[in-house]
């Protein structure tokens, strides 16, 4: 895309002072070190070193430090020596294999907040985390820790249900389907979630069409305590907000430490109140969880640390080898959904996923057959009743209606070359063409999928159709889908192999 | 201390642009990403993102890049997603413990030299080589990529010797003694050294009191091959520049992976095209290496490396339980090593140290009795001879004398307030008062130990002198001296031990 160009008056998130080499070895620092600047007012920084960019004598100082010390250019101000952090020693702790104290790991959460620790120091964490791992224990005070950073809620009652869902799976938009059973049954349960991070649409990208996601935790509480449920968008909450600055390090060196992932996760149900949560695990090639066994390794440390919690949790381990239901994409999942609440029996992957986590919801509040009533509330028209309730309460219209959302104008339909069966839908080359038709940004753009694995196609038959809100990005997502060949249709027999290289 | 203050148009040597959150998912990058920016010319730059900071439909630009793409304020130019080198995959390979290639290798220390990694990644690649290590194979790899990245010097002839300390030791004078008698023999000898990073006084900030350390590789090999040696600084010859980016990254984390430290070692002596090496392991407490055991390891991974470099390695461990000699700081061991060229024979464990390093590289050249031999050269004069050859070829003044040499004319006497044996003499505290005096960058700055390890000391006698260029500095090296207890006294009997608390 093209940009304009402003000037960039950089002061950036590590506020840094250029000294010359002398003057750092008469304070003894080094690059990367820190420094305290004292003006009326002090504040500690790095340091970067130069013997050509700044004259002896002379310490350079961005418009942020400035302001923070109170002192303006032709100022004289003391720069001493400032340690680093003492949470750097438990870094090395954790280099070295060692077990982390409850302070320790406090103390590195602390100082990742306030933006103590550098980008190098937090990158270290995260990559000694990722090789050396915490034992639950750990992650139980890195879990209570990251929630302290942030809100905490408390509900006048217990128990609490959370629901979450570990994603990477394209058209997963069962989560106000389950909320809305769940609360019809008399179950509170205050679900927040997120918005796409590499994926083609959150939850709360979706939900967002049709009501408001950004709601505050005074809100959240009420709604909650009154219909039962929400659907809201916690990014709005500032629940365990460092979460959030780790992220932005460990996204550029690919890596999501155990440690960290199951932290991040809980976190934010510590910091809700849950009592009791229920979390999906998709799994299937394609999905962050490529087969059983991850997925039972993920199941035993969810409930090992929710033990260590006092959290009561359970896990679904469920099929995520295709995307669920047909929809991908804000507008398409969001009339998919409602259609369902409204009575649709249609596309059945989606109603028994959202049943089945509902059911076991029930069963966890104590609702005898919880699968079986969990379907009982969503015929009878209780949930949709409900859903229409917390919709209102979120600021959507009284009248809504899934025929309302209305895709985007631009479309393009992906058609079979050939005759067979469907072999394989690959959820990542989904989810690239539905970002390249612009989704999430763009609530009209995402793909409806014809047909799902192992059903009949014949040549010329659609496979895929395509939305986009602007001609330029319909072809974008038609380029992207020629490329991808994102459905492999073969006859039923796949592939001939010989037993033996010269036959029988 | 009090500097003055100028604005700074901040441009980290990390150069970042700032885009707005929802162009950013427009664009398909996250936090820390990296984009091309493109104008006449195209840079590729890391992405900082704001939902406040910066408009929709605007690129905030540092001046550095502005440059670089021939843009400025105003113009549109293409900001498009730039994928993360290959080298981070093999960062992450590090990660979970696999054996690197070549190629990978090379790739990593290519993109640390091209800033195409981010203290991020850099971070993270350190931390992993701390954790998981690297086999004597992929350091070797690492060594030749590293030496590659710089200059690389050949001389017109062969063998072309080297002498290397892991330092560590306060007053470690010995390098232009060594190169003296080893030159004197007949044996070249281009000896590079480095400057004080933590010490108080490094080989070249001492050199440099009585002639020049910086001249080039035409220079460096001109008079090596002429005279035999030089001493000269290797700061200034771009000898593998990417040793000094990484230093900048492990600094702070406080960290030394083995493999990177022995890669920092080896290719500056692969760029100057050693072919034989003796390395000095000074050992003892409050050194690098504070046991026999691990300096044997130290000596074990050189000799295995000089194996796999096609150099020939020999180690000398030695004695560094306190400091060499009696002087530390510029001046003061410019004085002590030039008077024992001149014919003193004291300090002895100076004059000892040195004549056995230069012996054992006088034995790998195939002399008979090396540390015989190097003794006579230096009690000759002739070690004294080549030394002053090297001083004038290095723009020294031909009639220099130890004598020339004065330290600061503030000096203060720390004396015995009792008497005893001087018990231990504490390595880090006489560095850390050498350097409150303002070594090394004030010259005349630094101390004498009177008194070494063992001695008798009566009540009132001298123990140490401190000498500074300014009052100030003097006082404050006074205080690090009263501070810390440099030395310790004791009578014969340290400690009266009970062999059971109840006696016997």
């Amino acid at each position: 895309m093209r940009l304009e160009v402003r000037y960039y008056d950089v002061d950036s998130s590590e506020p840094t002072v250029l000294l010359h080499d002398d003057d750092c070895v008469e304070i003894g620092v080094q690059e990367n070190d820190r420094v305290s600047v004292s003006g009326p007012r002090s504040a500690i920084v790095l340091v970067s070193r130069s013997d050509t960019l700044v004259e002896k004598g002379v310490v350079m100082v961005p418009a942020s430090v400035m302001a923070k010390c109170g002192i303006a250019e032709g100022d004289t101000v003391s720069v001493t020596y400032s340690q680093k952090p003492d949470s750097v020693r438990s870094i090395r702790r954790k280099m070295d294999r060692e077990k982390l104290e409850k302070e320790e790991i406090e103390a590195i959460v602390e100082d990742i907040l306030e933006n103590r620790l550098s980008k190098i120091e937090i990158s270290a964490w995260l990559t000694a985390l990722q090789i050396n791992g915490m034992d639950i224990e750990e992650i139980a005070h890195f879990t209570k820790a990251m929630a302290n950073t942030g809100t905490i809620i408390k509900f006048d009652r217990e128990p609490v249900f959370d629901f979450h869902s570990l994603g990477g799976i394209p058209g997963n938009k069962i989560t106000p389907i389950v909320v809305s059973i769940v609360a019809a049954a008399g179950i509170m349960i205050p679900k927040l979630s997120s918005r796409a991070i590499s994926s083609a649409c959150g939850t709360s990208d979706f939900v967002e069409t049709f009501c408001d996601v950004l709601i505050d935790a005074d809100r959240l509480k009420r709604v909650s305590e009154e219909i039962g449920g929400v659907f809201a968008w916690g990014g709005g909450m500032n629940l365990a907000p460092v979460d959030d600055m780790v992220i932005n390090i460990e996204h550029p060196l690919g890596i999501n430490p155990r440690a960290q992932m199951l932290a991040s996760i809980m976190s934010k149900k510590v910091a809700v109140g849950a009592t009791h949560l229920l979390v999906d695990i998709p799994t299937g090639s394609g999905t962050k969880v490529p087969t059983l066994e991850v997925a039972r390794n993920y199941a035993r440390d969810l409930m090992d640390l929710g033990e260590k919690l006092d959290m009561h949790v359970e896990c679904a381990i469920t099929y995520a080898d295709q995307p669920v239901g047909n929809a991908v994409g804000p507008v398409l999942e969001a009339r998919e959904c409602i259609s369902i609440l409204e009575g649709s029996k249609h596309p059945a992957s989606v109603v028994e996923k959202a049943c089945e986590c509902a059911g076991i919801i029930l069963d966890m509040a104590g609702i005898p057959e919880g699968a079986v009533r969990a379907r009982e509330i969503l015929e009878s028209g209780a949930a949709y009743e409900k859903f229409m309730q917390i919709v209102v309460a979120q600021g959507g219209r009284p009248d809504l209606k899934s025929s309302d959302l209305v895709p985007g104008k631009y479309s393009f339909d992906l058609v079979s070359m050939k005759s067979g069966y469907i072999h394989a839908i690959h959820n990542k080359d989904i989810v690239a063409i539905a970002k390249a038709a612009g989704a999430p940004n763009d609530k009209g753009a995402g793909l409806i999928i014809h047909l799902k694995k192992g059903q009949r196609v014949e040549a010329g038959e659609k496979l895929l159709t395509i939305y986009a809100e602007s001609e330029a990005k319909l072809k974008r997502a038609r380029e992207t889908a020629m490329k991808y060949h994102p459905m492999d249709v073969e006859g039923m027999l796949i592939k001939r192999v010989s037993s033996s290289p010269r036959g029988i």
